[in-house]
């Protein structure tokens, strides 16, 4: 069976009926919108695409990990403000001729991915195209702490991170490449695994700045060190480097993972700064320091190996 | 020049250049997640999508156009469950060889439509495509009120709709038909004009049940009519039908323009159900009353003119 087959109402009562509903829905899928519940008084809102060819490949990846990756997406980056993620909207458009178990599938992923953090799918639409396309929106709590911007980094801060960084960019080089392992970050690639509750925990122990490691762990730190106004300076040797990544490195000839590390998005580590007095949990890696000035630096110099990085200091 | 000369991070700068902040923005454009005052301790979030091809032409359509339509129907969405618009997040896939300058009209639609309502843009997405995609999410404010859902229509009660029907589907039908006129009917489909203050006012009058009439009143009260268990009848001869849709039916030979108006989607008139002693401002327009039963009902019988629409009553 097709989704073409159910027509639009049949497929999204269809697709709704493997989702649960959450404590905080007052109004759930069905409505001309949802409405759930914000008892902090704010709420914290974000959107993500994720195209066909373009985010991810159907042959590369199996629907469940689609659904899960474009979930984590964006409940990263509700973590990334100190929040908890809530509810997810959903987007998704699709050619009808696509397989009805496959939308199941890509559903059941967002859903599990969402069951990782407490939050539920609460609404959505869908609509016939050329190529699958999700659009994802995702809302999350503040839990009465202020939120955690790119902008409060201060001189004498700490960064530290949570969570790993480039294996996702190791796994799509290995598929790239037509290896099949190291398996751990191929599977890193096709369904990142972010601490979500690093987020509003780093808001509990004060963190001055956060973001979600998306776009790589230069550009991102460097957007932090853009908006805070500040030098931020990355110590390789802190970084976390597992031994499947120099394994992948090997395998494909490349003379360290270390630009995969700081150039690789897609992990959705979160990188934050902390006053220099505070303690951390073990899963935070203090990684560097904020200085006065302005840009990254890494391992005291301008970054200028793989990738040529210097633009991110000035 | 074209986007792909700004790139993402310049693409997004210039187009947020020229949005405003709104009061409810606690955090705006460019951090991970956007964050807003939610006083009223719930929040209403809806989406969807709007594809070239599908849902709009670029040669039958300005940006401004295009982007006023997309932010009008999320919009009405909100308002239909009762509450006030306060924010848009907008997801914007294209190809890279789009001038800015369309972009920018695309989002100056999108300010625009807003801005009637006082919701502003605060926080998307951008990503390269193989045509022009806009994915919306509308935020809003109860206000204390509780949300009109689909579900509380009553036997006893009145259908009163808030705005035009059928301005749209006449304006795409003149279009298809190569025809430049009425140009109002033309300027409805590109640009639709919804009474969004009629969704929170229907909400502080009481009304039992509301929706936002978007894929056709008949389909729409439909939805009510299942939703809440009833019945509903509605008389034609109550319903709003201004004078180019006669001309516009006369135009393309048709023998009335009712089917535009009884079926005809993308207006975003709001249908709402009220207890029968409410008095209602000019602007509700009585068109039918709910009985004890199940579907819909036109001028008594089972509605079986153009298009057979015999499957919404049972």
């Amino acid at each position: 069976m097709t989704i073409a087959d159910l027509g639009e109402f049949g497929l999204i009562a269809t697709l709704a009926a493997g989702l649960p509903r959450g404590e905080r829905t007052v109004v759930g899928i069905g409505d001309d919108a949802a409405v759930l519940t914000a008892p902090d008084g704010r709420v914290v809102a974000t959107m993500d695409l994720l195209l066909e060819g373009r985010h991810f490949r159907r042959d590369w990846s199996a629907p469940t990990d689609i659904g899960a990756k474009a979930a984590a997406r964006n409940l990263a980056d509700v973590a990334a403000m100190g929040a908890v993620p809530v509810a997810l909207l959903v987007g998704f458009g699709a050619p009808g001729d696509l397989p009805l178990a496959w939308a199941r599938d890509l559903v059941a992923g967002i859903a599990d991915e969402c069951s990782r953090v407490g939050a539920t799918v609460v609404g959505g639409d869908t609509s016939a195209a050329e190529s699958v396309l999700l659009a994802v929106s995702a809302l999350g709590d503040l839990g009465g702490h202020d939120p955690v911007t790119r902008a409060g980094a201060q001189p004498g801060d700490v960064l530290a991170i949570a969570g790993v960084l480039g294996n996702s960019a190791a796994g799509l080089a290995l598929l790239e490449a037509g290896l099949a392992g190291p398996a751990s970050l191929i599977a890193a690639h096709r369904r990142p695994r972010p601490l979500y509750q690093a987020g509003p925990e780093a808001a509990r122990l004060g963190a001055t700045s956060m973001i979600d490691v998306s776009d790589g762990l230069l550009a991102d730190v460097g957007h932090i060190a853009q908006a805070s106004g500040v030098l931020i300076e990355i110590d390789t040797t802190l970084l976390p480097a597992g031994g499947d990544l120099a394994a992948a490195a090997a395998a494909l000839e490349r003379p360290s993972p270390l630009d995969w590390v700081l150039t690789g998005g897609e992990d959705h580590a979160l990188a934050a700064t902390f006053g220099p007095d505070v303690s951390l949990p073990p899963h935070w890696t203090v990684t560097g320091r904020v200085r006065a000035g302005l840009g990254v630096h890494v391992n005291g110099r301008v970054f200028t190996g793989q990738g040529g990085w210097n633009h991110f200091s000035c």
